[in-house]
């Protein structure tokens, strides 16, 4: 009833905003589900997923609105516990989070026509990042 | 196991707040399912879903919190690519993100008291949204 | 197919940030599906869920960001209606959203090894929430 299918993939970090429409749709075919839901998650505490018009203009939009509220260079106490400089890494991702269900019809997303999955990875650094599809 | 229910609402666009917690449970209620998961799902890339305890005083809030944190007139690289107006409808509705999962107990949506579903329409101006639930 | 669990969970309030990810996964070992979805939901309109490395610093900048871009004490037309104090809380909410759907593989939740699932309080009062997992 519920196939799970896990997808590599590779980002450059620094809010790398990375289109897995086609992943996704790859994993959905494999499912031969003709109805029925795509659960996407992405493992780890520094990226998100979420859905947008994939086009340079919105990616650079989207990630200058994560810069001004969200900023790379303020105080997080996360860094002081771990000398480390992804603290507002963590804070864009708990805030994207790291989920997202899509509805399959005719054994395809149903996603608007305009309307792309999107991988965030906001760590800062690349990272290949694990992504579970659970097909039900 | 997965029954799918298409739903079209209108909107009057520009952060309008749409309650549609009658429409998903008439959804559920025709599923017949007496337990299990609505997903719900807004086409498109300028609206989202949420829940909120629905009343006139926190729909101006929420609207006032958008307009805040992601203006409508500051620049976007998306309106030089269109000559377009809502860059900003974009970034909200990536941000709000167009899914939202509500158990279903005794053939109903286990919301809370004072909780309701909402269609947030960020696009600058009316439209027909479709969505689709889901229910597993 | 689908197993519902209802966990009831004490909170501090005031954006307490608490780990159930121990929670859930005794709800998922009990339901004794090994390949799946738990859906995550908390009943109420001033609660949230979402993941993040649980660590003392992050939960101390995770609830500075909130109180930075939803600061507490400004106008919110809701408190007006209600003589309240709560406004900030539900926006909280409504951004944050109260679902997270997790896979589930080898009888367990798939998340990445400095991820937890937490349950974020926003109201102005301890309360007890209640949590619905519906494992698919």
């Amino acid at each position: 009833m519920v196939k799970v299918f896990r997808i590599k993939k590779a980002t450059n970090g620094n809010t790398d905003i990375v289109n897995i429409t086609d992943d996704i749709n790859k994993a959905v075919k494999k499912s031969q589900i003709e109805e029925g839901v795509a659960n996407v998650f992405v493992r780890g505490s520094t990226a998100g997923l979420t859905t947008v018009e994939y086009e340079p203009g919105l990616k650079k939009d989207l990630k200058a609105f994560f810069e001004k509220i969200i900023p790379r260079n303020i105080k997080y106490y996360h860094e002081e516990k771990w000398h480390d400089d992804n603290g507002h890494s963590h804070i864009r991702a708990s805030l994207l989070k790291p989920n997202l269900s899509v509805p399959i019809i005719d054994n395809k997303l149903a996603l608007g026509t305009w309307q792309q999955i999107v991988l965030v990875d906001f760590d800062t650094r690349g990272r290949e990042r694990e992504i579970i599809v659970s097909v039900v």
